[in-house]
């Protein structure tokens, strides 16, 4: 291994995962701490605040125990779950449950705030994620909270205060809570009076790569590393992934193939639309635009679920992946709209649902698995069109990673509907790495952000696109992007249809 | 058992089945002999039209064992498969294998001549089962075979050729070939000469219920049956299915749930409307009307094959049929337009394929299946709906047969679709009982049909419509009646699109 080393952490919604990376971006060390979750009321999605510490402590810990010499360890720099808050007292203390980015408590709040000028300040189109719409919540509905609180966290600013003792952050990481001017990369003084908060309830803001201090030497001398340790200014796990991705300018994507999907890419500055949010960049003075979907792995886990061999309990079917890459591209004219859970970028219809099209006794089981792969590839194509359009600049190479990134079948109907190459990297912690690429440019052993992140970049397969396949797809689209705009009106209809209320209300 | 007795046959596409039916409508003797289905071509379906006649001789020898004496019986009477013939030499001996009424390879054909006015002169939408299109599609791609063909034979006139040697038949019976003016109840000299037919080509027709004479002596003596015995003019297997289930005027309806679903009902006279295909009904002066969905028991057997358990391939599931019918009318909000085998009455479009629309993750396997289920029950609403509104009258009662009248889950949805009770006969010969009755009124054994039909009926159980799922259905049809005029372009883009031609080719 080659010294410097640095540490890592990726402090996602299910996890605390640490790694120890070397100068050349070798991975020497991993530990791992779950988190958990709790669902006190539908849609409402909480954790205990003080675990993200807890958790990362020990998944650092574990990390360090297999390396020879903690002591070469240099700096930590932290990715995370983003938009999930904590709400503290004078003391640092959580004063209730942090509230999560999937919670969807906020929906109406959303309909009420979510206003043009917010979209437009924030970068954000309006949707139950950023913490600005669960912010207005609390102070309409939890006065006492608020009255109370002192200090607002996000996941980054909480444990870099458990670690350093200062109340200071990266603004990529402050920024999914949507209280930051796009333009100015400094808190909003409209979106603050709008959330009732005052600048001194949020930590000051640096940029990604910044020192941030060094550790509290009671933590440094109880992880047996140097007290000269330095914390770095990190960032969300979105923009970190693009980083791992290597993912640095206007010319790649970033494709996260999760239980939601998302694509990133770069602007060189803030460029406001609704095709994708923008974020702060741990590139200086560039935007991170990304478009998300909630019905990704979330999909194709469903229909193992409900159709797939039991015995499976939805875990990956060989024989289901084998019959369905054996099926033509299109599945023989079976067309889907995946929103199994709305509809987000660029639609955020929160009435929407799916749709399933052009059925015929020819088809089989395989017919329709393939057939979600390709609405959710399809719906992804959509939205990188949409963002290359509203930002200018084509997406030469797309980079994916995520459970879905393990799929032959997925990737190549990904390539495919793209028509462009796409690079897999199904393995490791990709956020974490990104983390390590801030943190080592930041101590030196790389001269820029770029060359960290194409150190620390693994491909594991290039996936090149069909053409066949793609002016199959290139046919398909032309059906797809219709779907939607002709039967919007009928899923609401559908969706508003006062059916069963009661039966509802008891689930 | 009461003298005196009838022998009834429906010589339908699997089998020819024979019933001996007493003066009580009791049945007292049944054989069966199966018939081969040769499909030479796709879309193309044969039979040897001899096997007509040798499977019903085998299956009546077989029904007159079962019975201590043979010479109790007075008549016998034939319905059968409609619109499938057979071209005879002059020698009375097929010249080519039997066009079946399910073979499609008519469809130019259909666009070509099936306009208007040979659908208001036939009373038949314009459709592949149809005799008169094939027969149009013999005249110009086998003139050899016309050109040595010296009659037309149905199923029932080849039959009664061959018990009496005489060249007579019923109205009803010939009528599918679409060949009759519905007017006159007479050959229409317009649609013979369109089929370049002449009148001597054709049998002389006669009213259902009609004696066409004697048996064959030798026939006769073969069966061990009296000399005496008559052969009455029988009907199609549709209209005798209604006979079955005692529906003879207006105010009732027969349903027939199998591979392919029907609604029928009476009319007093030729009411011309595509809403439904006319013909002669065997109540003298009436019109029997039908709509035609060929998506029935097909679905749920597709649904059950691909997503079922597999070692049932494909047949009931008991599990499956409790869940479904665990979950609530309208299936959570999801709705399907059940054209799997495209569209037929009301909108007769071969370029429609099946929508699924409003999928969300709450949604199980159980909850696709019963969608299936209520969308055909919604389709057969809307042909129900679109029959009452042609004619004018109510369907006060409906009576269902066929296997899908197994599925109590199915008897119910339908009956809450209707909002009407659902009287259902899931047992027994249906349509070979519609013939007895028109056998057992001939021989005077009823005063008339309606006596005869009610005496033969069998219930075996009511199903009574629920007001709250009633109420929620009329919700759903209330979307259900938009998705295909929504989708309707879609559907047809799709279908048009020349995607893999060179493998479907290969199929």
């Amino acid at each position: 291994m080659t010294s410097p080393l640095v540490i890592a952490v990726d402090c996602s919604t299910t996890a605390a995962k640490a790694i120890v990376v070397d100068a050349d971006g070798k991975v020497v060390g991993t530990g791992t701490r779950a988190l958990e979750t709790r669902s006190p009321a539908p849609h409402w999605f909480e954790q205990d605040g003080s675990q993200w510490w807890t958790a990362t402590d020990t998944a650092i810990r574990n990390a360090l125990n297999e390396i020879p010499d903690p002591r070469a360890v240099a700096a930590v720099c932290v990715t995370h779950q983003r938009e999930s808050f904590v709400c503290l007292d004078e003391g640092g203390t959580p004063i209730r449950p942090a509230i999560l980015w999937m919670d969807g408590r906020a929906a109406s709040e959303v309909r009420t705030y979510g206003t043009e000028r917010v979209e437009l300040l924030s970068g954000k189109p309006a949707d139950i994620t950023p913490g600005l719409y669960k912010l207005l919540w609390l102070r309409d509905r939890e006065p006492d909270t608020m009255a109370r609180c002192r200090r607002i966290a996000d996941v980054h600013s909480y444990l870099v205060h458990a670690m350093t003792g200062r109340w200071i952050s990266s603004t990529a990481s402050v920024d999914p809570l949507a209280l930051i001017d796009q333009t100015t990369g400094d808190y909003s003084d409209e979106l603050l009076e709008l959330a009732g908060l005052q600048r001194r309830q949020l930590p000051d803001l640096v940029p990604s790569g910044a020192s941030l201090g060094p550790l509290r030497p009671e933590i440094a001398d109880d992880w047996r590393v140097s007290r000269d340790v330095v914390v770095i200014a990190g960032t969300g796990d979105g923009q970190a992934a693009g980083i791992g991705l290597n993912v640095t300018d206007p010319g790649a994507a970033y494709l996260v193939l999760g239980t939601a999907v998302v694509i990133g890419s770069e602007t060189l500055s803030y460029v406001p639309a609704r095709a994708y949010r923008s974020m702060i960049s741990a590139m200086p003075g560039q935007s991170t635009v990304e478009t998300f979907s909630s019905s990704g792995t979330y999909l194709s886990t469903w229909f193992r679920q409900e159709f797939g061999d039991p015995e499976l309990a939805g875990a990956p079917d060989p024989r289901l992946e084998r019959e369905a890459a054996a099926l033509p591209a299109g599945a023989e004219k079976l067309i889907t709209l995946p929103y199994w859970n709305a509809a987000q970028t660029p639609h955020w219809d929160g009435q929407a649902s799916g749709v399933t099209l052009g059925w015929q006794g020819c088809h089989t089981r395989a017919h329709f698995y393939r057939s979600l792969l390709e609405g959710i590839a399809l719906e992804l194509r959509l939205q990188l069109d949409g963002l290359e359009g509203a930002r200018g600049g084509r997406v030469e190479v797309i980079r994916a990673m995520g459970g879905g990134a393990r799929s032959p079948l997925w990737t190549q109907i990904l390539a495919d509907v793209f028509d462009r190459p796409l690079e897999v990297c199904a393995s490791g912690e990709v956020s974490a790495l990104g983390a390590a690429a801030i943190a080592l440019t930041a101590i030196g052993a790389h001269d820029t952000l770029p060359a960290a992140a194409s150190a620390v970049n693994r491909t594991d397969t290039v996936v090149t696109p069909h053409p066949d396949a793609a002016a199959t797809y290139r046919q398909m689209r032309s059906v797809y992007e219709r779907v939607y705009a002709q039967t919007r009106d009928l899923l609401h209809t559908l969706h508003d249809l006062p059916l069963n209320d009661e039966k509802r209300g008891e689930r």
